[in-house]
């Protein structure tokens, strides 16, 4: 357990260090937060000049399982768990709180802990805002282009003697938390080492007879066990055979849940959480570990797909340009493998890439799955094209922004079954190498990728060659993230 | 895997039958559901007679996190399955949903599927619900008792043309959910096998230098591998040394982090989820697997309340007579390991229970973790005294309620010092046996209970007397639930 072992309730660590115990990572809120404080300020500042006054965000509140008094596990807001706040304000808890909830820590502890200026109690927030002498009150206020939900906006009892503004925190901060400091990628490394891993360990429990969700299981189980990662950043995405051609397969409704069959290709998207930040890994492999030759073909078309975009990626280039070089490489791929046929540019032109993947090649990653500031007041707008209107950005890159790689192929009666009889694209599909298909799923290979100055890396490590996937699902080695087991559970 | 081998998208099953593939529980809706909605409208035609209209349930919505588009997983509101939906309304689906989130079941599919009378599209409600010709239409409308919310009250486009009527629903409702039927608690007992079974496993992975939190994700992990069981009802508490005082210990402020020391002793609070029925069960054990004098004392005293309770409990019994019951026994056990001196009946006219014990002994389980049905109008009122204030609900018993039994004794500076220091308890008090105690956290021991006609039966089966418990951690057999495992993850 190295420099952890017994360390006893933290007594080594600076205050403002999280970590959650032996072999994972300690994060440093001081170092993280103050310099993206920085470069908030820095764009306000550029923006308000004298005008600048004091930016007020709303953390999160929690969530109510309907009228019951049964709550979600609280996860903070993402706007507020970025800056870190600068001075806190904090309920004023009831003294009982301590037999119920735990110790109450005061505010100087508080302080401590964020690695904030000051901490004051939330009854005191009009006094001391009025100290602060601020022209205004920034308020953060703003649509997400994700959910059409709408920022959450700051609020006390005597605001209405301040002057608020509401036009300019918004852009600037969706904007700042679209490019991430290097602090901020360390954690998403960290989580991706954390997936990635959990990911290979799914590949070698997989067999024929399970339940999709027994998958599920042991990814959850491995990231909260092995990387202390409490929360998946959402459902987790387990599908077998023609579930994986549903793209949100695993919500309620569809539950990761059918009984795993012998010929059925996997497609496991699946991520986790630490100190909010997430990962976003998609594998896919054949259930019995050896990929028959129509599962090797399109995988190995989506691969060359993910490929190409990696080689690409660079700042400067624009995300939809991405796409398309996917649908290329994809389409290119299937022609070879005998799926389509005819001209890969007349297969762009009309689109038929959507048929196939009818999703976007990838989104923003970071506090949120799908981060924020894809689409802001001056920057490209969203295509209304098939496949590239489900872009989540349609930005030019830039050095820090992480970003999924996720191109798709998928057998899907509701997208295939109208290009089949459609006149302008029949000639285009080999309808009965597509038709043996049918009901078979997909192939999705998602990498979380950061832009470098000169290129791109990806944080994530997972089997992709096909002879990789059938030698690591035969218990081949894998070579490991840094993670060592707390216990062999 | 039994019957279960190969079954392919649940072929060989009826439709209204849900289960979690090999070795979980089937249950059949259209058994669960109609008794319930025969015993609801029972009682909704004793009271209402000719003026008997059309029951209407809103069912649950969507939880996003904050303002993006990350929900966590749908989890239906509680009256609206129990009673399973007699006319249900669903959404009518864009086409696109197929590919997005799986294919779009027809309304006969859905009827089949919930056992219902009828399925109809919500954009139909005015109309169809017109064609019924029902004097009123009943709306669910209250407050939950133990979280203070509104019921989710139903709407839809037109229903300012009907006659509504809200106040008969809730209580025959609330009331209902609290007496189970025979197939909820046969769904219960299974949710009780499932957790018994991983916190066996969990008593067996405890060792010290682990985190908290690798318990959790053990626990997890079983539930849902094994038991098919997804959504744990409430955040789990699993708190070693100081952290097994803090009652709702593991919310995301207090998040089961702290790695355990060779002295601790355990308080595992940890419950499953299975059709929307839950577990609730706690284990206290010594971290390294052995009690020590003092350990011991303290576990055997909230045993010999668990036990006087599990003795006692029959229908007619008022419930806050169990909760003093188990301090009376609590406090005897305490005196005889020489932690309190004087007498037991002084000790409980002045409330010293509620120091050792400051919550209630137990609460209504069912749908909810804190149950609904606790205080109704008729019903006797919550207590003021400490301690007995705490009971979520002080009902009679009656035959079919399942009801928590989870006295514990705990050391927290927040309620013992005061009583160390007040005159008319200090006397009662064996002040440096508790001050030893201090900082080492607390016992808790929480069974399902059911209430049967002469008596009743305890759903839990878990190790409770000291020799039993460290016989299992120390890999001793315990007798198992019909779980097998489905891989040895």
């Amino acid at each position: 357990m190295g420099a952890f072992e017994n360390v006893k309730d933290d007594e080594r660590l600076a205050p403002d260090v999280y970590h959650q115990g032996p072999d994972t990572l300690q994060i440093s809120r001081s170092k993280l937060h103050q310099k993206i404080r920085a470069k908030v300020l820095q764009r306000m500042k550029e923006k308000l000049g004298d005008e600048l006054g004091v930016i007020l965000l709303q953390g999160g509140g929690p969530f109510h399982i309907h009228s019951t008094d049964m709550e979600g596990c609280f996860r903070q807001e993402g706007y507020f768990h970025y800056i870190g706040h600068s001075i806190l304000f904090m309920p004023r808890l009831p003294p009982e709180h301590a037999v119920w909830m735990g110790p109450i820590a005061g505010t100087e502890a508080v302080r401590q802990k964020y690695a904030v200026d000051a901490v004051h109690y939330v009854d005191e927030m009009a006094k001391v805002l009025k100290q602060l002498e601020a022209p205004a009150l920034h308020l953060l206020c703003g649509i997400n282009s994700d959910s059409g939900r709408p920022a959450l906006e700051a609020s006390f009892e005597g605001i209405d003697s301040f002057s608020v503004e509401r036009e300019a925190l918004f852009p600037i901060m969706a904007d700042c938390r679209a490019v991430k400091t290097p602090e901020e990628i360390e954690v998403m490394r960290y989580a991706n080492q954390v997936a990635s891993s959990a990911h290979v360990e799914v590949m070698r429990k997989c067999r024929p007879g399970l339940m999709e969700y027994a998958l599920e299981a042991v990814f959850l189980k491995d990231c909260y066990l092995l990387g202390g990662c409490r929360h998946a950043p959402y459902t987790p995405i387990c599908a077998s055979g023609p579930n994986g051609a549903v793209l949100h397969y695993g919500h309620a409704a569809a539950a990761n849940n059918r009984q795993i069959q012998d010929k059925d290709m996997m497609l496991m998207d699946m991520g986790c959480e630490y100190y909010a930040y997430d990962s976003d890994i998609t594998c896919s492999f054949p259930a019995n570990g050896r990929f028959t030759d129509n599962q090797r073909g399109v995988y190995e078309s989506v691969l060359a797909a993910h490929q190409a975009v990696l080689e690409a990626m660079r700042p400067g280039v624009k995300w939809p340009d991405m796409h398309l070089l996917a649908e290329r490489a994809l389409l290119g791929g299937l022609k070879a493998a005998g799926f389509v046929r005819g001209d890969v540019g007349e297969m762009l032109d009309k689109r038929l890439g959507a048929v196939f993947m009818p999703h976007g090649l990838g989104h923003l990653l970071g506090i949120d799955t799908h981060d924020v500031g894809g689409y802001l007041a001056g920057l490209p707008p969203r295509s209304t094209l098939p496949g590239l209107r489900s872009l989540r950005t349609a930005r030019v890159l830039e050095a820090g922004m992480v970003i999924t790689v996720e191109p798709g192929c998928y057998f899907n009666e509701f997208t295939m079954r109208p290009a089949l009889q459609d006149p302008a694209l029949a000639h285009l599909l080999v309808s009965e190498r597509i038709e043996a298909l049918m009901g078979t799923g997909g192939v999705r290979l998602e990498d979380d990728v950061v832009v470098t100055p000169d290129g791109c890396e990806s944080l994530t490590n997972v089997p992709r060659a096909v002879a990789e996937v059938e030698a690591v699902m035969a218990g081949g080695e894998w070579p490991d993230t840094a993670l060592s087991e707390q216990m062999s559970a």
